[in-house]
């Protein structure tokens, strides 16, 4: 993988957020709230109406504590004996944090735990404005399925989940779509399903008759089971076998798929977004619809054949959120969708507005991409 | 609840392992290795094979670290500034735990994260000499399925796991029959699943002919989303109407049951254990198969109406970590077996060897208790 997108992928990723200004010199404003993402019965961290974070943590004996979030006020310790911080205005939605304790970087444990930045460990949810797409609503719910398949390849029994929609159990006639959904760089297969609100997304689209009820399969998007790998020398072949030649046959046997190629779709964001490009040009015989969130785009100059490209392929999603635009390092996004339309290919660009590298940028896509997809 | 009982909860919660003696007092084996339930790329905690756990934690400028093992080595920082200390001998199976660095109590990085002691946090696996039937398996697998369901009594859409057994989906016309499976105080629906090793218990009984399939349910057993609540004041009827009036009601209409008193069964653990007696009591005509996990036993004198319960109950199973079995407070359990079988019940007494109030405990229990589920 380009190193370059490496670093982008690090950059953005501690970027996220609205640039520092004045903002961060003035007192917070004080109408904190419990965050949505704290365990059960935790009053902090608390959010506020600016978008601040604030923290508090119960370490009388500490010499200093700190959050990951850069341009942070310092943590002073209150009378209660518990250290007390807040953070810069942030974007809406999902952020992963650590706590430093002492030197120590430590999950809060006040904070649910996701996977991400390669480790189990906190993230804060920001109210945002739109954020009833992803809500866990009153609507009927598909299921979210913990699946092991057999790897012959890895030699592995290996995790997939399988979100199926509403109605799956109940119409043993029907036959559904299939996207295969892929997670970033330092993430896993719970992370569509945890902080990208997969679920929700899907079951309020079809509920509101915005999408036709498909299946999701999301699966860890590298085949280095002991030990996270680096991007630079990230080898995508074990994977796309993983993908291609074990994942799709098993899921085309245990779930009532269509299968063939104008009902299957790739979606992935940043490195599985790379990911998608890669795989989805290399089987076009496989996959009918392309979305790549964050992670890139495809050109003209991506496409070897284009009249066969043309003739099975349905659909080229790109998005990008409006904060890291500017940081593409290959290629302007919108010019290469532009590009592939003026060619007669479908292609759709999405920028999600005021959102950077995360994920409610990714919640957005998906919410803008299902709609799309198979189409009669 | 019987604040005996609830006491009893704590006390073996936190008194599990040997007691303290001799060994502690001599240097550990060196024969360390990573722990199962370590995070991806973790080195530590490490295992060794005496039952100690070692753990590495980098904290340069901290002054005191420790662990809430009771009886564990003193943390010394080493060279390499990271902080290094270990545990008594511990039973065999699965520990919670949470670190202290300078007066906080934190989850440890390192290791995956679990919900127990009513938080999202640290636990280790400590390998034990049958802990084949708790692993991972090339054996068809069922699914564990997150799903949804209404709950109009509380107002809430409440998450349940279900687990479908292997063929499930392959086998459109076949109906199964149904465990509801409780946690115990503190933890939550997760557990079974998780550190229950539920499913893998079962694909693997399921492979070797010696469980029927069924299916499995698994909801929180308290109503008190926003704060985790004690035992002292635990109304159980809340929770009551949920599972029998709500959720048996929607997993009868969105799963293949076979919906009849002869083919449901409930069972729990510690916490759970009481509140399966209670309900199942109580139901006797919803439930036919009981099992109590370490939460106390069923005595003549809690039946009512001996001619009807003979009528209705298949089985009634009662266990214990051999190492907690001293400590009941409600009646001795195996006497209260021993009368009911003189009555005509069929009861079963099973001690887990050399457990105490820990998972190891309940996994064994499943793995009894699912064999004699259902004998047609």
């Amino acid at each position: 993988m380009n190193p370059n997108l490496t670093l982008l992928f690090l950059i953005t990723a501690l970027a996220s957020g609205p640039s520092l200004g004045q903002s961060n010199t003035n007192a917070p404003v004080e109408d904190w709230k419990p965050a949505s993402s704290n365990q059960p019965g935790k009053e902090y961290p608390k959010v506020n109406s600016e978008g601040r974070v604030k923290f508090r943590i119960v370490a009388p004996k500490a010499q200093s504590v700190g959050v990951s979030f850069r341009d942070s006020s310092p943590f002073t310790k209150g009378e209660d004996g518990a250290w007390y911080g807040y953070t810069r205005p942030l974007d809406e939605g999902f952020h992963y944090y650590t706590l430093n304790l002492d030197g120590a970087e430590v999950p809060d444990p006040n904070s649910l735990m996701f996977f991400g930045a390669q480790r189990w460990g906190s993230a804060v949810e920001l109210p945002a404005k739109d954020q009833d797409f992803y809500a866990l609503r009153d609507v009927p719910h598909g299921q979210l399925r913990e699946v092991f398949f057999p790897s012959k390849s890895t030699g592995t029994q290996r995790r997939a989940f399988v979100y199926t929609p509403p109605g799956y159990d109940q119409n043993p006639d029907q036959r559904y779509p299939v996207l295969y959904l892929q997670h970033g760089w330092g993430e896993n297969e719970y992370g569509w399903g945890a902080q990208g609100r997969t679920r929700e997304i899907m079951d309020n689209l079809i509920a509101e008759n915005k999408s036709r009820p498909f299946i999701i399969v999301m699966i860890y998007g590298m085949t280095n089971e002991t030990r996270m790998g680096g991007l630079r020398d990230f080898d995508i072949a074990p994977f796309e076998t993983v993908l291609v030649k074990e994942l799709i046959p098993y899921i085309d046997s245990h779930f009532r798929t269509l299968p063939t190629q104008p009902n299957r779709a790739m979606a992935g964001l940043s490195m599985g977004g790379m990911e998608t490009r890669t795989i989805t040009l290399r089987n076009l015989d496989t996959f009918s619809h392309i979305g790549i969130f964050s992670g890139g785009s495809i050109g003209l100059t991506n496409i070897t054949d284009l009249p066969a490209f043309k003739a099975g392929n349905k659909l080229v999603f790109v998005s990008y959120g409006s904060r890291e635009l500017g940081n593409s390092r290959s290629g302007d996004p919108k010019a290469n969708i532009e590009a592939l339309k003026a060619a007669g290919i479908h292609g759709v660009f999405y920028v999600s507005p005021d959102t950077a590298h995360e994920w409610q940028s990714w919640r957005r896509s998906l919410r803008e991409f299902a709609p799309l997809l198979f189409k009669d």
